[in-house]
């Protein structure tokens, strides 16, 4: 039997899945990132997980697709840039070394882009049966995205393009760990919804939401907020879906998709999150009717990233 | 001598052009569109200019290509919605009735989005050798766009993707014509320019403005605030040109496209509109270096309209 592995290397966390030709996983495995150990032990650790994982259900690998933290270099299979890694990751031939490893091809690609990859292939894009024009939000610790147009993802030049979440949205706004100041990023992201809450939490605002939470800041998430029941925290969730409301909003302005999956953890918030980014994104685009765009949350949830990696295996890099 | 026909229809003038397959134009003329006679006669008006150029340069016409101020349905020709011409005009099948008239193929297309394939085939995309991705401004009454991912106009299901000028750039900013607050179009557009201009000028706040339109409201435009001198004037320019640099600092981030091309009358004051554009933009984007990332003055100025048409006879409506 011929498979496709995927693998999501992630600051803690590498994933690797086995699939076959129509994304159906037949074995999964994790192991700790570690990557303070160098890029050369983590390359080596993935060759082995992928490899152990391989033949133990006795397949011939036929592609790897790998979904990277940060900038890649995609044609090449080089990382350029990973933020949330060591700096000694930049420039690494990740898919020549586990070409290497595994003796097959290595497409590497943006995490996000990935997952984007994935819910195109496996999630909301899979039923369509002419080329999608899609934008996906990965609403997490940082807010990601990626751009499908007519079924093609938009890399650009540097595999760069579709970095959602950091467009600006409050031209004044707070700033943002990529140097711009209002970024969607930096007013919608888990940590941009939470840190309001510990906020009113401190300032006596939110008494439900410190009962829940013991007080303790850092037990303070979007799902705690919305869960306490306090109205204080759900108009910051309001807010934040606001804002995204508008980035989602511009980009149908800009590209009239068919489709806008919301994904990553904060997405997990469901309706009070949906329903407002709907309402906003209706108040919002004058120019055309919208009724043609749908706005859903997710269908693969955090089995994006993976699936995606799949998705850009079983697809040859023809992405 | 085969040649093609492009024609902009206006709110108040129909222009037409005659050229050869590289877009030489040959022969042009142009019609006041008197719209208030309805799209009967002023379709047939059209005809009859076209058939004159035709007739007079001795050439058989291969194709017509026509910019409409609105909505299209692109594959059938027909006009949806046309803000500044009467309600008469809503679903004429336009282009079957000149195809009558004149026996050639006939192609509809939005002027902002045809302008957008004049830049592309024959201002500064017509040096690239690749499938270019651009953004093109059209930055006049209103602000239009059009966008143009790997050599190919994006047009989506009602070919009104590329509404630039409707992004929403301050969340609680001035009501937008198309019903939306804070849209670019309502902060950087020639009368929201303007506007603030005779404010000034009123409130004793620009007193070279005054002298130079002899008080007069109506001849307060952007260029006359430019030469006026008064910095509080440039300043009303300046924070224009800082709302459109988000606007293209948000599609460069989102697409990550090679040119970024700023037309229409306002883009003619220039630099003075360009460098805190491009200032803007280093600022914004941080997610990638914006280098390759070129932001021009249009090449093609106010014949970006007449020329796109005729690329879009020259295409046989392929975009």
């Amino acid at each position: 039997m011929s498979l496709f592995a995927g693998i999501d290397l992630g600051g803690t966390t590498i994933a690797a899945a086995l699939a076959d030709l129509d994304g159906r996983v037949v074995a999964e495995a994790e192991t700790a990132t570690n990557s303070h150990e160098g890029p050369a032990a983590v390359i080596h650790r993935i060759g082995q997980l992928v490899a152990d994982l391989a033949a133990k259900s006795g397949a011939s690998l036929q592609a790897v697709g790998m979904g990277v933290p940060g900038l890649v270099d995609v044609p090449r299979g080089v990382t350029r840039f990973l933020p949330n890694l060591p700096t000694q990751w930049r420039d690494i031939p990740v898919a020549d070394q586990l070409n290497s490893a595994l003796g097959c091809p290595v497409h590497l690609l943006n995490d996000v882009r990935t997952a984007t990859l994935g819910e195109l292939t496996y999630g909301h894009g899979r039923a369509t049966t002419h080329p999608l024009t899609m934008a996906f939000f990965s609403i997490g610790t940082g807010i990601g995205g990626g751009v499908v147009i007519e079924g093609k993802l938009r890399l650009g030049p540097l595999g760069a393009a579709g970095e959602l979440g950091h467009q600006t949205i409050l031209p004044d706004g707070p700033r943002c760990g990529c140097g711009n100041r209002g970024c969607l990023e930096s007013l919608a992201s888990g940590p941009a919804i939470a840190s309001e809450g510990i906020r009113l939490m401190r300032m006596g605002l939110a008494p439900k939401l410190f009962d829940l939470v013991g007080g303790n800041p850092a037990n303070v998430t979007p799902r705690e907020m919305l869960a306490s029941g306090d109205a204080s925290t759900r108009e910051v969730i309001d807010r934040a879906a606001h804002f995204l409301g508008i980035a989602v909003a511009n980009v149908v302005t800009v590209l009239h998709p068919e489709l806008i999956v919301l994904g990553g953890g904060v997405a997990e918030l469901g309706d009070p999150l949906l329903i407002p980014v709907r309402e906003v994104v209706r108040q919002r685009v004058g120019m055309f009717p919208t009724d043609g765009v749908r706005i859903e949350k997710s269908q693969l949830g955090d089995r994006a990233g993976i699936l995606g990696a799949v998705a850009l295996a079983v697809r040859g890099g023809m992405i």
